[in-house]
């Protein structure tokens, strides 16, 4: 189920170690203005490159194949494809029964008996991200005039996130981070009750993205031990305008025209050099695993465009249900 | 947009003060035991009555209407319906242009251009969720030997719940709460990469539910500030169960077979008797609100038998299809 | 699967001589007026009483129970109740052995391995399209100034239908029959490429309709026997008229302006007295079996109805579907 | 909405002229033996070459960029890409006001307002019927035993269709034909009642091939004029076969074990060169439109393999979702 979203709708697909990954756009409006230029930015912002992100290095080209004409949407499927071209050709076959704590190898192993393809998390891959990015580039001009911006405010516990990298490296260790997400002009009545809530439709697809464990909106887990009276937004305005913004922007799953704003949790890259236990599925013995190469001590540090492009995506899905919905 | 799931699918529908509300069910498989007797454990769970919660007071008897042939299921869709009959026959029309803070009056006056029926919160009402809390109980059956427990750790950031709902009664006030949930025998596999992990799944389910304002899996929130290290689970044997569980059961969005654990926050009770400052939509001037009549001082009290239905639909479904993924 | 529609979407439930049957209808923009008198008309359409239909006479009262306030429709769901009153007790147990042909009792039987209703056809009853109906209503209204009528053209290969009729009566027997539906002012632009073209999901929609088995569009089954230089519809005016209207009103799956025109088979009704080979599935004996009681001579008197309320349905989710494209 | 199915789901992109053409494969099951060789007999079954079709040379090799390791399905998106190599460069700028009768270009012109890819049919070419072809290679395996044939019957109105392909040749005009479908083996219980019936789940997808007008299973429209007593099949022993076909292999929409069989009518392929009527859209006169170039003269010809894949991938999701459905 590699699809997400109901009139503007993403597909995506690849591996990290096989041909590439690409990004198939449904239901984009006809007439919006997109070159290869345009996935520049948010592409180079989700690249490695910085100390603390893997080594590996891809030059990321958006090759668009489809749905494009005159430098304009057409209204068509446009499809994205991202070749693979630094892939090392290890023996990946000796580590396909040695599952690597917090990764997906033993759940994939399970699932699709043995047959995925194991090499560097396969379809798993945080290399998938890519397509995402690519979506969320469009996205972004459907729903303008909303702006959309992902900060990673700390790392390893600490806002002094370089410390927090340069530490991880030196232990050959790795950290987590968290993010905070604010979209800034909203408009009221996004976000389609019961089950198709902002809060519903963005953690959906939230936490499609490898490695994020946790969401909150507004105050979201101090929630737990406020007082309504501290919590409730005053309502200062007749466009809806608040006080505070406890309610993160949305009201019984509403925007309610305020910013949107949410924080999620991105868990520590979960390939360290730090020795760890696992098991041998083959041998049914235990084992120290170090696992060497490339890897980010802290993924966290390429996952903000990513978060972006996610909301992105999202709100130009329920901008376009909304839009379906209203009088004719 | 008041469906959700892919095989297994429920539709909910009704209002706080209308006939009633109601769920239909479909793609319950067969042959399995089902009377309204199921029902009684955990709809007595969510009905008010302990201290805290609102005075009104419904039978909730569940009017099973089809899909159920000599006391099993037969494949059919099943329609439970269950009647309002303690509705208040006040002027509400009067509150319309005076939105509520933290309720949804204000965000459902602008997306329905006011035709939304707005007594007690009309659709919005947490009395939607009698009708997940019945499905629930039959998803339980269908999950079975999987079992789901939520249980309410913390509210008004205490854990003694009873002293923190006392005094927001007291005081005219609310306090939210903090539930966790955790769901044992789990087989290893559910989740369909790459957009319906299952914390996709479940977050989109869960932000259904009124008042939840943030979800977390496992370790959460706190991985955001652990070290690699420290974080992942070592594999301990070829059932992969885990020495620790910061997963909370889950890996690559999959189910690895431990105990799935997450945590939410459930926000205060927005209706609250203390002042608040909210505009009068029609004067366009500010007005002081004092919320009397019945309502919950801490509605998290109520919440955990609608997580632990939700948390059962979430895994029916994932259950359902991924059996339709085996090799034929 | 019992729901249809992406943003205007039914559900429908029940059975035969189960409590009653319902529909679900979810999308329906808020501010139409509606009130269960609109719905006497196609209702009555439906009904038996003529000759030639059952004699089981049923009130089918709607009762709706959501989504209308102040006699408008408000944007939740709309929940319509049919309650079955003239159900008959009989020893239906005896029956669910010996399959009858042409109906599902064999095919029903094995996919639910015997826990279905079988009583009347259970879940698979013609009543069930009473929810269709229902919703065609409301579809019909959405759609405005879109009309749709359906008629029946023939029976029994005649357009004398009253005789064929007639004659099926005197013998036990049943006949088929031909029905067109056109659909007038459609605007340019209905139906979405590749898979969601207009004969796509009106033809999905129409074979949900128990006993069709053909539906053609424009000059249909002609088409493969003509020749392009006939086929093709000279296009006359910059409004999209044309000349003829061979194409039925659809070009590369979207609708042209031009009248939307297409027919569909009706078998003859499986119920006959006139005795028929079948299956004991318990003795492994042939037999044969006499259907007597209450049975439609010739179902397709009462289609039509049913044929407009699912292509009034079609049309609100394409019209619904084909606003939210547009640019933004 | 370029997708279709539930578990087993396509999604197919690309314009005539454009890059190429591709299909996404979502919910292969893993483990299946798949090579570029599985693809090359239904796709040269598809390629022009014959009398009566068009001179358009492509090689069509389908390259397969995910989804397959070790030559083997691993559960993971399958994307298949096919080059467009043979666009020819013409000023295709001044045909846009031209609308050409029977194709899409005067209501994709109105939905996409000017800025789809008109170039050669764009995106509702019926070069995309390549990725429906591939996705129907891989759905072939999975419905093993289950066997698909497609054969055209009928060209012009005659069942020799090579002198009614000679005809239009000559006279620089097209001819529609009949194609029947057969599927053999098939499980008794696919379908899901009510709106995935066989036959809405199959006409769906068939209605999104270009050119198809008519769909009728088993005695089709000629049950309009049929008694009863002549159309049910007999059931002759506890499998269910019957002893004539009239239903198709399809009872209240659920296959009942029997063979499916449908046919489809195919229109005339609209590009003549004969002289047409149609009206410039900028001047608002009428024109004479002849068609010169490359194209089909009875496209029916090359339409079997397509209809078989659609009706593989068809039945693949069913099966996929029938096993997801059978009690746990």
């Amino acid at each position: 189920m590699n699809s997400f979203g109901t009139l503007f709708r993403i597909s995506i697909y690849g591996e990290s170690h096989g041909k590439g990954v690409g990004v198939l756009i449904d239901g984009c409006p006809p007439g919006i203005p997109l070159t290869q230029q345009d996935f520049v930015a948010d592409l180079n912002r989700r690249k490695p490159g910085k100390p603390g992100t893997t080594p590996r290095k891809e030059p990321d080209v958006p090759q668009i194949q489809s749905g494009i004409f005159k430098e304009k949407t057409t209204g068509a499927p446009i499809h994205i494809f991202f070749e693979n071209t630094n892939t090392r050709s290890r023996d990946y076959d000796q580590q396909i029964h040695i599952p690597r704590p917090g990764h997906a190898d033993f759940t994939a192993m399970k699932k699709y008996r043995g047959f995925h393809d194991h090499r560097g998390g396969g379809h798993f891959s945080g290399r998938l991200t890519l397509g995402i990015v690519a979506a969320g580039v469009i996205a972004k001009k459907i729903i303008q005039p909303v702006s959309v911006a992902a900060v990673l405010q700390e790392a390893g516990g600490t806002t002094d996130i370089e410390m927090a990298v340069q530490t991880a490296l030196e232990n050959g260790d790795s950290v987590g981070g968290l993010i905070e997400c604010i979209a800034k002009n909203i408009p009221v009545g996004l976000g389609e009750p019961f089950f198709n809530s902002v809060e519903s439709h963005l953690s959906h697809m939230i936490f499609s993205i490898p490695a994020i464990k946790g969401i909150e909106f507004g105050a979201g887990f101090k929630t737990a031990s406020m007082k309504g009276s501290e919590h409730n937004d005053p309502i200062v305005n007749i466009e809806g305008q608040t006080a505070t913004n406890h309610a993160g922007g949305i009201n019984g799953g509403i925007s309610n025209g305020n910013d949107l704003i949410f924080r999620v949790a991105v868990k520590p890259t979960s390939s360290i050099s730090v020795g760890q236990r696992t098991i041998n599925l083959k041998t049914g013995k235990m084992e120290e695993l170090r696992i060497e190469g490339r890897h980010d001590a802290c993924i966290a540090l390429r996952v903000p465009p990513v978060i972006e492009a996610a909301t992105a995506i999202v709100l130009a899905d329920l901008m376009l249900i909304n839009k379906g919905y209203r009088q004719i």
